[in-house]
């Protein structure tokens, strides 16, 4: 049976703005080490060998903040495919806190692309059949 | 006849990755500020006085990126408003570079809250009158 | 015999620029954020508590940059102290990698400062017995 | 006689922590743009025109903190040449407050430098003869 990839954060307070709360844009930063770090564990393809000559951009987000998040607090971050395509990936992604609490949940939608030689263009790519394998294994 | 309101934001050093292009997490940045920018100088209610005892967190947000955003362009940043509730605003927003091509656009929804005197907890409060004129001004 | 305190870090994608090397102020969110486990970690005050009431805000800066740290690399960041005055502490710092390379070294002022009740304004006060007592564990 | 190069910059909520006041780190990106908005419009020799080949990284940084700066406030940055070597600048810098209270004040050093074409390494390099005459224009 399949499993999200879950990874923890702790709130720090170059996080947090003038409410005492996580200032959102931070947690977009959050949720893409979350897909940073999957990459690298899960898939073994770590954004340091592939962001030469690859990427892999957001081009859809969706987001629903439901329990603010403040200093100290432990979050769970967890991540998880829903529709694998030919060279995208739609992940649902859940933090949530210590009180297992719904801090925020969504959607992000990843497409895999190719870098060209000039460095100012990209082009979608099809995820190989090894990658296809190592992403369907997250299909919740 | 109803306008968005307008502002227009230079990409930067600071807001581009290793493939040269914004990295997401800049751009709700930067969707932050056209927030902050829009209380300011449309609804005459700004940030600097309000974040005292009033917020107006984000509690829904859909975006979807089309085109890349490179250093050196300055982007047309566009927001109005779609729905007026009690205590809470549907914005429409996009962002358009010099090429009038789209780089993204989405929808975020804002709750008007009250901060609690311990600072410790919030509560969603219903707009005045004043500001229901003022935000129904810009709905398109 | 005193050590330092060390944490470590990696680099990740949201801390490089597009010449694929950490853009210089992602260094002092590090810095700050091993400031922070220093005071939860070792000093038992952890920000979480103090930021109602007091702070400990950098007064003064020093630091040189001599090797560039790219993604995917782990950093060890040390800290310790170089001088306790009544109210203020000088810090040495320094990150290095896994080659054993310095990244950045230098200096840091920090104050203890406790917070007046307006919120407005801010003033020096003298840390404790115990907590001198703590800091002191560090002087190299 | 010698001007220093001048820009103005609006203290936002995304700047602020949650005493009220800039998080420091936000300050180093503030002088980035200062010294980006400097090239491009002083020196002509936009970052980003530069960056595929060239850079002027941070090597050493001196910063004293003041005064603290709040959300509403616009501080005017102000950098001026302190000493100009074969490949490197001696900046000064000083950001001041609309009570022309000196918010910070230091000094950065910046090197030129080339990629080399594996992007993996950088080398400093002599400014030529133009840029010479034009960074000693703000020799102060």
């Amino acid at each position: 049976m399949s499993q999200p990839f879950i990874k923890k954060e702790k709130i720090r307070f170059k996080h947090i703005d003038y409410a005492g709360i996580v200032f959102y844009p931070r947690f977009l930063e959050m949720l893409n080490d979350l897909v940073e770090d999957w990459f690298e564990e899960a898939l073994k393809r770590p954004f340091s060998k592939m962001h030469e000559t690859n990427g892999i951009p957001t081009v859809d987000l969706k987001i629903q903040f439901k329990n603010a998040a403040r200093i100290g607090e432990t979050l769970t971050k967890k991540l998880w495919v829903k529709e694998l395509k030919s060279s995208s990936i739609v992940c649902g992604f859940q933090f949530v806190n210590q009180n297992e609490q719904t801090v925020l949940e969504g959607e992000v939608t990843l497409v895999n692309v190719k870098i060209q030689e000039d460095r100012q263009s990209i082009k979608a790519e099809a995820f190989n059949e090894e990658m296809k394998v190592k992403i369907s294994s997250f299909i919740i």
